[in-house]
């Protein structure tokens, strides 16, 4: 099933830039336990991340090896490209195990086998899915191990993309448009917040004409009102007022990959104030798109922003941006290149960045964001989708 | 914001439980990771649990503290129940930090004030996003501390419900059963998976007349054809074929409360001996919802559901149900009572259960589930709907 989606060269020369990273770091293995990264190098994709499960890549085997549960191992044999020998799963009694059993002991047993017990073992550290009872457990079955935290190393890998990856971030942004205007069409004095959550779900699922949407990794945020400043919570039961700007946030997604958009708009007749400010956030977007090329540093990206909106008096220093692509919940960035100050991460071509800039006052705030692609000459757009203020 | 779900008694109660259990085992402090238990004491609710986050209770403080990112802070001040004091939240730079900065050394900061660095110290060792780094990034910054693993010590509080939260799983069944009947109208020949996910979203989010819907903690799964042996993929372009068994799983979900609800159907004529599965999973599921009341323990609750299909010589000697309620991706469930051999836990009122048998061939699999609430007397189910293998 995962032939359908990349062809087995392109996790070939996934495995083989990863395998690359090991030696560099003189590593025998990695432990990856990120369900983004897990798919990339092996292609797993299943909603089973509640229960451990890990992906091993040692520098001189042909095939990563999966580890996970009994019950989705045919998972692992529908969606990756690995021989049986590479399929290893662990019995249901190590599931939220009253025996004191954990699956990080049958992980130990696969990488003893592996002959790595006592070399460098690369864990991820500060991945969601790896807790630190799976640390302590990998600790406590290898006394003999050294492990050495490699939590970025298959997402820095991960940051510049094929052209198939392109093409999917292209889909996911044919959806993205299409559910972006889906809300806008909705959101009106009185509506309930969930009902535009409802039309935005309808278009990330249904898709284009052509083919359907996945699931995307972050849900659709929507902050309205006063609650533009809190820009991580839900929808409610609350009708939208005359009055209340609301931000959009929102992505398709397609085999796993995601490309994020965010727009603002505006119940009723906006103020010139909030107006301005959607004028302001677009001049700093465009001034910023406008340097991203390859050989330009992350900073440097952020300066333009920055000092396009410091003509207007506006100071913010936050992060505007961050390298992502393929994900699974909670998050669809890379967590790695971020468009901040300090960051001197060099663009090349096709990486790929969620630009998400914007002003807050004490009433409002008005964000407007692209997904780009870094060409060789510049920074192209995914979706097309007018940059402005909305009003309903 | 959080007293319009449940009022402050409801939380003061929470966190009296909580804080005897402390005591019962002579910790000075909890860092409560896990997202479900962040809300159940503090009420925090927001889809930031990609970054690092907490709430502290200590046994004197009358308020939990939660600890976040800045840009959440509001979140905390329009969600939760606490006052400003107990609002804790560190710069962005230690988001993703390039800088050595971790969130987990700014909790280590508010361990200190609340003077307990030298304390014993619960952590959820093995809950998710709760990492391996935040671990010993909390042991470098509290080298006098000494720590234990209280990973379900507040989802044990959790098991039993009040009147309220089970009203909001009531709420949720009412949503499942709506977005059940969805998904099941919409499957037939040629139509593709993806326009039955959508189908059941759009009632997962537009809810009943009177209210709307949350997200639930799980999308919805539907293994159909040769992957209803695979639990837990999910919908692809695939259009569904004459012969398909369809396996339907989802929750409704309401202020982050759920009632699962799993039903099988066939898309044509299903075999005579897919439909004498499905008698025998209702017979089976029928005398385990029967035999469950208070004073029964889990594993004779699963004991009543494997002499009954022992009696058609079928074998099955798995989890058969869980404890469960509110919940945040990756799931639903509380990780604490299961109904399996070896469970001992013993039902006691208002506990909440989804039971979740199923049996497997080699062709096909069949699933029929129920949501029920331990009353005084027996099991009540939270949805109505047909316990029978539909067809399309």
């Amino acid at each position: 099933m995962s032939q359908d989606i990349f062809d087995e060269r392109e996790y070939e020369r996934r495995l083989t830039r990863t395998k690359e990273r090991l030696r560099e770091e003189r590593l025998d293995a990695i432990v990856v336990a990120d369900p983004a990264n897990m798919n990339y190098l092996a292609g797993y994709d299943g909603w089973s991340f509640y229960v451990h499960q890990a992906v091993v890549v040692t520098p001189d085997r042909d095939e990563p090896v999966w580890v996970g549960r009994e019950m989705d191992a045919n998972g692992a044999r529908a969606t990756t490209w690995l021989s049986e020998e590479s399929i290893r799963s662990y019995s249901d009694d190590h599931v939220q195990s009253p025996y004191d059993l954990h699956p990080m002991d049958y992980v130990a047993g696969v990488l003893e086998e592996l002959d790595v017990a006592d070399g460098r073992i690369g864990l991820e550290m500060d991945a969601s899915y790896f807790t630190a009872k799976s640390y302590t457990r990998l600790q406590e079955n290898l006394p003999e191990a050294e492990f050495e935290d490699t939590t970025l190393l298959v997402n820095w890998v991960r940051i510049t993309k094929s052209e198939q990856e392109l093409e999917y971030m292209r889909e996911a942004a044919r959806i993205s448009e299409n559910a972006m205007q889906a809300g806008l069409d909705v959101i009106e004095e009185g509506v309930p917040e969930y009902e535009a959550a409802a039309a935005i779900y309808d278009q990330l699922i249904t898709g284009t004409e052509e083919y359907g949407g996945d699931y995307p990794s972050i849900v659709p945020l929507m902050p309205s009102g006063d609650h533009t400043g809190t820009p991580h919570l839900t929808w409610t039961d609350r009708p939208f007022r005359d009055g209340d700007p609301v931000i959009i946030e929102l992505s398709g997604c397609r085999h796993r990959y995601h490309s994020p958009l965010a727009r603002t708009t505006f119940v009723g007749d906006p103020p010139e104030e909030i107006e301005h400010t959607a004028e302001v956030v677009v001049e700093g977007l465009e001034a910023a798109l406008d340097v991203a090329e390859p050989g330009v540093t992350c900073e440097a990206v952020e300066k333009a922003w920055r000092e396009t909106i410091a003509q207007y008096d506006i100071e913010k220093e936050d992060r505007i941006g961050y390298s992502m692509g393929l994900g699974y919940p909670p998050d669809w960035g890379e967590h790695t290149a971020s468009l901040r100050p300090g960051d001197e991460t060099v663009l090349e071509e096709d990486m790929t960045f969620h630009m998400i800039p914007g002003i807050w006052t004490d009433d409002f705030g008005v964000e407007i964001s692209e997904t780009f692609h870094v060409t060789g000459s510049g920074a192209e757009t995914l979706a097309e989708f007018p940059r402005e203020l909305f009003t309903t």
